[in-house]
């Protein structure tokens, strides 16, 4: 391609940006120091050394460039506005400038109709300012320095008045600050958004877990997130974004409260962390989507679904020089891992040194994988699947097993034991068509939104339980008929499976929980290689077994084998 | 990590090579031009500027690296030789100085019981010895040099003896030929196989399609390769690479021959045009497979497993110096693409300049994406999944549609019909559980092997094929009933809903072919989100119908509504 892409910055998300450019064959110099993590992996005349906050290195990138981008908002904008006249900067300076002040961009949110966490700015960093702030917004709050505040840097928790004098003290130094109100959030959510000349874009709505406010882990995508919250978040992104000038992708991180209300935190006008996983897990990194985007060169939706749930952990510096390095030795031992290192040498405790990225076909198999590195890096810290402690769970069990009474559920038994046995997660509820149709239409409707792949709907005597749901859901819905207290369970199974022409369910035979087990276990084995393979273990295994009553039968004889084995006479 | 790899070669397998293995900051320093394309995206002052045919710079590559490997074999082999007594080299250099001579790969290959082409070597390259030759071989046969020979160079096709004066011209100047017995093969595999201190592993068995010996095409997997022969590409791949020494990845050629065997075609000791599609495609690529095997470090068989069915296209140079880069902008356009440009600047024709990618949920999406990509590369000379050529077919029909017999056809055509306007392939087939036992049999326990994802099974009377073929396969098995000529159909709804347990069938209502394939859909949507969305669809027009008819009804009544619309007094 063409043109050259001058970017003012070259740590890791250069690095990451340029390795998407060299397979297109795009041009990138960097503004950064001679052997800046980006410049190392990009082996051209171009580059030039020195800050990017210096003008004249500035004005000579532009010179080079025929589009010109950042890495990093902390940038001085006054000098984009001044090369903006002669080459396009992606984005608008006006866009980097307004972010940059942490407290204007939520005021130009708030102007926008953007829903963020209520903040008020100090007039000027004292104790007495930071009291009277606190006086309105309450305790707990964070102290925020509204300029030059990344990965935790400008931060301050102030919980109690105690904290006051340390709060000031740590960021009275950096200018400008303001308190932000505590948000009592339930997780934190991102999506990166993508500008292009004419559309806007998005990527999958991913939760970021951050400890002492750097991000530390995203899971792709967010988990037990519903249908309602995700198309929420991405409306509300894609929003916020749209009051931002020029092309380009955006990160926009948000709190989702315990209400299931979202606030805005902070947008960055550039790739962002919570976005590395798109390099192994979207068909477009967002990395290649920046440089679509900039450059006006085609995107397209799909281009940003995701193929497979993915989680990234970031490889932070430790207590030694070289710990990252032997974090990331410890990660090679885990199948389907690709790490990231960012060529930064020797760590400061805290930096990012790269990242790893897990992708998986489902994201409790990803999350199996990735554990063990969890624990690596921070021992205790971090709830797994299996782990019952706050937060969303894991992703939804695929099967949900239903039932129109509790009466039913000694007939489901056997077959809830075989979906253990098969390693299938379920989940399990009382839903009556008849009692609580307004429930049962509710679970069904959004059982597909809500992550369950296939539903095992029980009901006896005038069976409609599985039948209504498969009205209410396009998931596959099996039917098991339970056996009533009066007659053969007859009813229950013409009930189940004489369903009109368009609604289907699948019935299986009276009280055959299992077969409805096994049934669902096959569906998922259509597109779960290891379910498929437990599926075929448990045929071999009964295969087995009646082979062996075969030789028994053979050994002792009919008469010998129906007093013994079968305890008849 | 802390080896340092110094390489033959810099040229795209070496750029997507140190590719792989920045982000594992592994240094690699190559030994090749100035600029070549591995070089352009590593930067640092290792690189050796010079041929990787001269002594003197092998001997300095050496000296700065921990390992030496190649990214091609026509390397002074005695050079590596040397240098091996102080610097390991990867593979050994008796396997690049046994694969360097083609005929001498395919002797070696033949003393290791590994089955190969026929091969005869020509003592003088003369018309005289090419005749003798013919006469063993027959013709067509395929002259080769037995040195120096890749992307077709070093390749003449012998067709008649009218070619033997233009191919002994053609090749005698390029030394020692030999005839290859011209293989009548179906199609074209190839497996990538890893090597590694301690396990041989593979990647994935793909199909290989070239135009004039360069390779134009890779499908991952290969389409409509049973699992028997899947198995045996992967089983012979790995025999013929563990006859050689070292560790590392090898690409290995194989011609499928009509009858179902596989002979060898030849062997690559490096990275290999066949296993471009593991970088998107595969948790780990076969670069960083490489760099691992050479290194020792840690590997996995699931992380050359495949993620996602994935199509290969190499992007050759054209007519113009930038026709290439013409290519890659139209290719830009389609969604799910992903684009390599190797760096080399301006284009020789037929030279490969770059790749694109696509991987897709399903092979036949992917075909579809990488259609007009095809199309524009070479107008008319593919194949297409909708284009009935020779050749293989795409992958298979997602749903088995089966019958006792075929007086059960007609009750299955609303069905079918369904399955059309929902998108979902299907293949019909009569396979009785009574009179065909063991076709039906055979069929059943290959089903899952073959690519099938559900299976529609319609029978009546003592209607058995559905729960026989369940008892054979894995894959869900959805019954249809279908009313005898005697009697109301219940003897056919019992004989299918009533399966012992252990082995389910879903069981739809009497004739009821339309739920079967909604039920078939909703199967299919459970891992597939095109197919959901259209079962969606289905859903909602369905609701849209009856309100239609409400609203008619409240319009003219219930009298005229039965005189007028359903055609009864």
């Amino acid at each position: 391609m063409d043109k050259r892409v001058g970017v003012l910055g070259g740590g890791q998300l250069g690095r990451m940006l340029v390795e998407a450019a060299n397979l297109l064959e795009i041009r990138v110099n960097f503004l950064d120091a001679a052997n800046s993590s980006a410049k190392q992996v990009s082996n051209h005349a171009g580059h030039i050394e020195g800050s990017f906050k210096d003008a004249a290195a500035i004005r000579q990138l532009a010179a080079n460039s025929d589009v010109v981008t950042v890495e990093i908002e902390h940038v001085d904008t006054y000098m984009l506005e001044e090369i903006s006249a002669t080459t396009p900067v992606q984005p608008d300076y006006k866009t980097i400038r307004m972010i940059q002040d942490k407290f204007a961009q939520k005021e130009h949110l708030i102007k926008h109709h953007v829903p963020v966490a209520k903040s008020i700015a100090l007039e000027k960093p004292t104790v007495g300012e930071l009291e009277k702030v606190s006086a309105t917004l309450g305790l707990p709050l964070m102290l925020k320095s509204r300029r030059e505040a990344y990965d935790g840097r400008g931060n301050f928790p102030v919980k109690s008045k105690a904290d006051f004098q340390p709060a000031i003290d740590a960021l009275g130094k950096n200018g400008e600050l303001y308190g932000e109100q505590w948000a009592q959030f339930k997780m934190e959510l991102a999506v990166m958004v993508v500008k292009t000349k004419y559309q806007t874009y998005s990527f999958p709505t991913v939760e970021t877990i951050h400890e002492n406010s750097i991000c530390k882990l995203v899971y792709a995508p967010a988990r037990g997130v519903s249908a309602e919250i995700n198309q929420k978040a991405q409306d509300l992104a894609k929003k916020a974004v749209s009051c931002f000038w020029g092309r380009g992708v955006f990160g926009v991180e948000m709190f989702l409260l315990q209400d299931g209300e979202l606030l805005i935190n902070e947008i960055a006008p550039r790739p962002h962390n919570s976005g590395h996983y798109t390099i192994e897990a979207c068909p477009v990194s967002q990395y290649e989507a920046h440089l679509r985007a900039i450059l006006d060169l085609p995107l397209h939706e799909e281009d940003l679904q995701l193929r497979e749930p993915a989680i990234m952990l970031n490889i932070l510096g430790g207590d030694k020089p070289d710990s990252h390095l032997q974090f990331a030795r410890e990660a090679l031992k885990q199948r389907r891992t690709k790490i990231h290192l960012y060529g930064k040498g020797e760590a400061r405790k805290g930096r990012k040194m790269g990242h790893i990225t897990v992708t998986a076909p489902t994201m409790r198999e990803a999350e199996a994988i990735i554990a063990p590195m969890i624990a690596y890096s921070t021992p205790g810290k971090y709830r797994l699947a299996a782990d019952p402690s706050p937060g969303p769970s894991a992703d939804p069990a695929p099967v949900a097993v239903i039932m129109g009474s509790d009466s039913d559920l000694p007939v489901l038994l056997p077959g809830l034991a075989l979906l253990r046995t098969l390693q299938i997660a379920y989940t399990t509820r009382i839903v009556s068509a008849h009692r609580t149709p307004n429930d049962m239409a509710t679970f069904a409707s959004s059982a597909a939104a809500n992550g369950h792949k296939v539903i095992i709907a029980a009901a006896g005597g005038a069976a409609h339980l599985p039948g209504m749901t498969a009205a209410h859901t396009p998931l596959p819905v099996i039917g098991v008929p339970v056996k009533p207290s009066i007659g053969d369970g007859m009813d229950s199974l013409l009930s189940i499976v004489n369903m009109p022409r368009g609604v289907p369910v699948a019935a299986v035979s009276v009280n055959n929980s299992v077969n409805a087990a096994l049934l669902a276990a096959r569906i998922l084995g259509a597109g779960d290689e290891g379910v498929r393979k437990r599926v075929e273990g448990y045929m071999a295994q009964a295969e087995k077994e009646v082979r062996e009553k075969d030789e028994r039968l053979r050994g002792v004889g009919a008469e010998e084998y129906v007093e013994r084995f079968l305890g008849k006479k």
